[in-house]
């Protein structure tokens, strides 16, 4: 028998001890071992749950129980959650985690930290929710150089971007997601990108090894987003997401979070409401994509109890494979401003802007919605895009980058 | 020094050998140990391979070499793949394959031949080429009970589909598919379903721990559609795909191949030209996609050698999870007439068909396509199906099955 403990009996936690608890006999048939919840932290009281009993509002109940070997971390937030967490590493117990936030700022230490004391740190919920990614990507693109990915990383934004699609406007696709839950009262993690923003420097250090501040990314969400951007998009064949991205430029690594238009040949164009998707380009395999619920209680939960069936898989053995992540220097960045992508630039439209843009893009194709003019350029950088719109003399009323 | 060899030098072979020279730095790095291919039995000589020199045809140079600790068997079809296999299990070498013949028909056995062994046989090339689906769904769903799977299973016949989609004929899709080198001169195993009968086969053992005999499942092809099959599709607003389909009826397996109408809203619809798709449904996480090169040189020589490095990782360590098969039994296998599914129902239009339709299938939407006049009916059995059908009274055309 495996006494795990859960710390934090929020949406994930009391999803995670419902998983451990339904799929009892299939976890055991997998495993050939029992894995059962022992104490679960929380400041509040269940009297009504099932596992109200194990209840308790002292760490220290989970830190000093010897029998508790596997700790899940589901509390959100960095503080205590971090502090627990360096605790149970410490005291030699194994540690898996949904929370992102964590792990994109003190992965890096955790890993370590775990690693020193012969335990593991799994954190396979902190990105895509119940998506197998983090260990497919560690394992099975284990033969493979990786290129570059981009992900639909908060499921909150993409059913926003679905709904404008199908025609709302984003204040009244916003008001549908709070009213359904996706999407809380104060949405500023999710509409400006911080979400994704972890998300991808997850990702970016399971790629390159260098884990990159999520503050210190490029970030933008999806607020100044418009219906008009959306038809802008249609009329290129093209689906509107807010995608993480990650690739090294000149060596280094760039992480971001922003808009962009989606071709409709990419499979990362047809996901729909709140599901994420993970498209990975890598140097043998080429693209591969994981796809599924990026949220939720029992997908999540599900992430979290694989990551602990993982662990009892292997305990007792030595030298387990596990992703070291480095803390980025100031110099791991990569320069912005070297990176370039193709945009899609949308001018008002006036007498002789098909002319002026020509002038200054070339031969492009254009095409007008209402009362602007678009063409999509070529992959040039940031400057370069600036500059560009700039030379044109038309009013830029939005750019927006275009995938791929 | 991990010494590896390869039991043929093909297509996948040499790109085995390939992913181990160009990625040896990654690989060191994500293992800590290096891989190398020690010898290559083919019958060939390839003079002008960088690897030529590594070449015997002596099966037993291999099997008695006790530095050759992986053997990874690329030889295709069951003889004498089979028996080398065996050998090398016996002789206490793991094996990895991408050989889903081998793995289809005798998979049970090898597996627990390894087992008795202590050794490996992985195959997570021999099910959508380098997409990683075996290893997740032996590791990442272990908490979940698994409820089925849908797969695009086969390249060929996508790319043929995905030519229909856009207007050619199945004869001139098939010819273009051969000139391109995706389909063979004699194509019968991928558009009469065989190809893929043998990998649902594998991910029906998988999800529900019994191996049926590709032989003894419903399989058909993509031979009888024609273009007004797709034009219908689309009227219903849904893609058609050739679908590796596996779920439990009554307790127990089954797995069919046949082409489906899939609506554009599953994540299965969007998938065009040589890709493949995996979607599986599982209690708590719901729906995962895995999505990729389905076939191809280097991508399933990226999952050969995915299978390679997780053997190393785990090299020493005893009671490393395995997944186990066991073979099917006559009274193992579903019965197929207790099957249901949705269908879309094609007649030939004649005066009166619209009223004939809502005589025996009530108030249905039908669509008018060319000569034809067709329906989705709700889910029944292929009994029922067939009898309604003659019930109107109106000349069948076609029945294609709807996903979902």
């Amino acid at each position: 028998m495996i006494n795990v403990a859960i710390l934090g009996f929020g949406v994930v936690g009391s999803g995670a001890a419902q998983v451990l608890a339904d799929n009892a006999a299939v976890i055991e048939k997998n495993l050939g071992k029992k894995v059962a919840v022992k104490r679960i932290l929380d400041l509040r009281e269940f009297p009504d749950s099932p596992f109200g009993h194990l209840v308790t509002h002292d760490f220290n109940d989970i830190l000093n129980d010897k029998d508790i070997t596997v700790v899940a971390e589901m509390m959100g937030g960095s503080h205590p959650a971090y502090d627990f967490t360096k605790a149970c590493l410490t005291a030699g117990k194994h540690v898996v985690t949904s929370n992102k936030e964590v792990v994109a700022r003190f992965g890096a230490e955790l890993l370590d930290l775990a690693a020193k004391n012969g335990v593991r740190y799994l954190f396979e919920a902190s990105v895509g929710g119940g998506i197998p990614v983090i260990r497919p990507m560690v394992n099975d693109l284990a033969s493979n150089k990786i290129e570059k990915v981009d992900g639909i990383l908060n499921g909150t934004t993409n059913y926003i971007l679905t709904q404008m699609i199908a025609g709302a406007t984003f204040e009244d696709a916003l008001k549908e997601a709070q009213a359904k839950g996706y999407a809380e009262a104060n949405p500023a993690a999710d509409v400006e990108g911080l979400d994704a923003a972890r998300k991808i420097v997850i990702l970016a250090a399971l790629s390159f090894g260098t884990l990159l501040s999520p503050d210190q990314i490029h970030c933008e969400g999806i607020t100044k987003l418009t219906l008009a951007d959306v038809e802008v998009a249609k009329a290129f064949g093209c689906s509107l997401k807010l995608i993480g991205h990650t690739e090294q430029v000149a060596g280094r690594v760039l992480a971001m979070v922003s808009p962009r238009m989606v071709p409709l040949t990419n499979p990362l164009s047809g996901i729909a409401d709140v599901f994420n998707g993970i498209l990975v380009d890598a140097n043998m395999v080429g693209e591969v994509m994981f796809y599924g619920a990026g949220a939720g209680k029992l997908p999540t939960a599900s992430a979290v109890v694989a990551d602990i069936i993982d662990i009892v898989a292997h305990m007792g053995q030595d030298g387990v494979r596990a992703p070291k992540f480095t803390v980025a220097a100031e110099q791991d960045y990569a320069d912005f401003g070297a990176y370039t992508c193709r945009s899609c630039f949308s001018f008002w439209q006036e007498d002789g802007a098909a002319e002026k843009i020509t002038a200054v893009f070339g031969d492009v194709k254009t095409v007008t919605v209402g009362n602007r003019i678009a063409l999509i350029a070529d992959a040039m950088t940031e400057k370069e895009a600036a500059e560009k719109a700039a030379k044109t003399g038309l009013t830029l009323l939005s750019r927006i980058r275009v995938l791929g």
